[in-house]
């Protein structure tokens, strides 16, 4: 209960972490790991690799952070943010290669795989594309249907997880404009990323309490909010987590994960 | 019961299948799978990638065949056959990353992986390596310690998996020279690959009858024996498979899997 | 001169080599380099590693073919026939690259590298895409302006060559169709490949001596022909490759590089 | 000519460049550049690509620096540094093939490759297997025999490099440890890594002023001394290089590249 005798609401904190690859380190993850409530670990295929995956969920499982996998093309030199040319049937095969082998690494490190997020270029993709939504929703099913599904918030990527009856967490993007189609606004265009960590915080604190995706332009975009994703991997990344954090937690939310660890 | 009213003994015959990478086939999986009854398929590190391990696990059960983990050294290029430098945690971690992603691409297919055998230069550095053999079965453990054990008969794979409790399969090679330390010689020594169908049926005959590997110079060295290894990526691969089963079955042998499908 | 007076044409037969990868093969090689006039040899991107491309390069020279560098994107498990999604900048760096590793190993092979054809889903983009054509013909000159340039005939390739001013050689494909623009048809269309030896051999023929690409309309479509292309990865390859070579022959023509070795 | 009238001497300060890949950032190449006088970019083999490649030979340019490739063992996730297991002849033709494609690039960015230096695991090697520094050093000769050999001072390299003709420059390590034999002690060992800046550079001015490797115990090894090799790729590596430089040039050197640029 807060002063106010209201329940406080919970939100989830979600960070992709894991994505070095041998020698090269990419963020700071001891850091993020000590603000988020969940990781979203590389799998391998466009960052990642085994002993990174191992220690990133040794130290989520020593803060309390739950992981989920977080599967890409298979592009170390593109970091996943290339697009590329799968068939439907190849999109399924590369996430549930990727999954079994979070899972894999997940028991050994001695945490629990509790959801999966989609990387880069293919959950650009899958956001607007039903058919590739659907393949990945039923390659996580196959997998494993206990999953969680950790979707952007209004795309197709939650639309396919509630069809075929996954735990649908959703998310909304912190430092990412949105366009007044609901979406990220590419990478490329100007004010894609946003960077002063106050307004950040803003911003995110407002769309939570609205419910609503706030774009670019100023429209609201009714969705549902279970999870905001912080970025670690460029400069003042922690700074901005941070901010985010206490500007939520000062607001009377308690930080957890979405879903069980 | 055969003519002389003894129950026929049980035994299986493995291969190594899934092989091939990308457009690059090796070996005739689908004539093998017509003839063994445990198929050994690459997790994607030293060959193999998610659609041809998918192709296989189907193919598999389509036929009958149990399914393993074949992991390795991640080599595409060496196809695992050349040693490499990795601490012994590093193996663990090499080993839980494809099993779990064997797992995963298992369930997707329909089919349930049963058990694990290693490949290339890892296995023929953990005959003789007790603590990279115990690193392996550790690994094997913390993912699945339901998982069968694959081990070639007479090394220290067989007495780690014993040691740490997993059920344990042995195997000797149908076509591979042993030396009288009970290890297969090198590749590269003279006569180390058998190459006549009838001599390598034949002996393989003897060992299983006697219990024992023969080495070259006619040594025997008493090993329990569960599975036969035959080769599918060389020329007259099939044929020669095809008369070893024939002769084992026409001695009494029922052909099976090890482990449960 | 020939029976009737007149001196014999000189036409080039080229075919992609060194496609294999590690322990993988593609195509006969050793076959191949008997018929062909010009190998086309994989730099290591989509296929070849320095060890194959040193063994082709020697064999080449042994047997007095003529080397090309055949670059393509880096996507070995694709073998370079998905499409990728590259800056035009970073087009002329990946080509840059091979033409140079490929001109190292042939130095140290002992041969000299005369031309360059680009592969699979890159060349297929160029045909028709001037600015990316422009960009390989850039790069191409950047690193050597005496190299030959073995452009697909009637495309933008060819348009490209000519307008920097490289010495261009064009190319009509010997096994694949021709749609009535000039491009070849795509491989997942309906009769895209053609498999019969001699309708091939006849085909070739007509080609050469009406200096047109016949479509599988039956439309012709002018063209310079300096070079045939037969293919060695698929069955009977080879067949088909000593089949077009006789009835050139045959037919008064006389086989040679298109540049100098 | 300095204050006393003699002509200052001349030496020249490397660095490793370019050791990014796609995403992934290693060291402050920028800043090392304005420090530096030869740059060694690596190939692409444990690190770099042709992107990053590009830019650095062109910011070298830029810069006046001279360019130098810097090959490797084929092992991005281990940077090179791990041992690997490559005869003779495969040697070679990794280090041919590395050469041209550095030689390509270089073109490409119009800037002019001038040395070779080896990397990591394989240096480590070649330093004590005279077969192994031979090879190299055949395989350099054969790309371009006009390319000098930045080798370790006092090592089979140099030793190779002379006895084949090369122009050879030796180097001695700003902060690394050496052992009594003259060879750098392992990065493992206590002490192998030194970090203090003004004894870095206060023992490199010792080591070029006597003409000898100062050892962890104080012998000294009689080396010729052409270059001075600081690193980029750790905390405080800038400020270390720049420190070094200063002493250098503190004491009357010369701060110019060992070869023609």
């Amino acid at each position: 209960m807060n002063a106010a005798g209201e329940r406080p609401l919970s939100i989830d904190l979600n960070c992709d972490c894991g994505e070095g690859f041998g020698a090269y380190a990419m963020g700071d993850d001891a850091a993020m790991l000590d603000i988020v409530t969940s990781a979203s670990v590389a799998c391998g295929f466009h960052a990642g690799d085994p002993d990174i995956m191992a220690a990133t969920f040794r130290a989520a499982k020593a803060k309390g952070v739950a992981i989920g996998a977080h599967p890409g093309y298979p592009d170390i030199s593109g970091f996943g943010r290339r697009p590329q040319s799968f068939g439907l049937d190849q999109i399924e095969r590369l996430i549930a290669y990727q999954l079994g082998a979070a899972q894999g690494v997940a028991s050994y490190a001695g945490h629990n795989l509790s959801y999966v997020k989609i990387h880069g270029a293919l959950s650009n993709l899958a956001m607007t594309d039903r058919d590739v939504a659907r393949a990945i929703v039923r390659a996580i099913k196959s997998v494993d249907p206990r999953l969680s599904f950790l979707a952007v918030a209004g795309t197709q990527l939650e639309a396919a997880g509630l069809a075929e009856g996954l735990a649908v967490a959703r998310e909304i993007y912190a430092d990412r404009a949105y366009t007044d189609a609901g979406l990220l606004a590419p990478r490329s265009s100007p004010g894609a990323v946003l960077h002063d960590a106050e307004e950040i915080a803003e911003r995110v604190l407002s769309m939570v309490l609205e419910g609503a995706i706030i774009a670019q332009s100023g429209k609201r975009i009714a969705v549902g909010i279970d999870s905001i994703c912080v970025h670690g991997d460029h400069r003042d990344a922690v700074a901005t987590a941070k901010t985010v954090r206490r500007r939520l937690e000062a607001s009377g939310f308690v930080l957890a994960p979405f879903a069980a660890t």
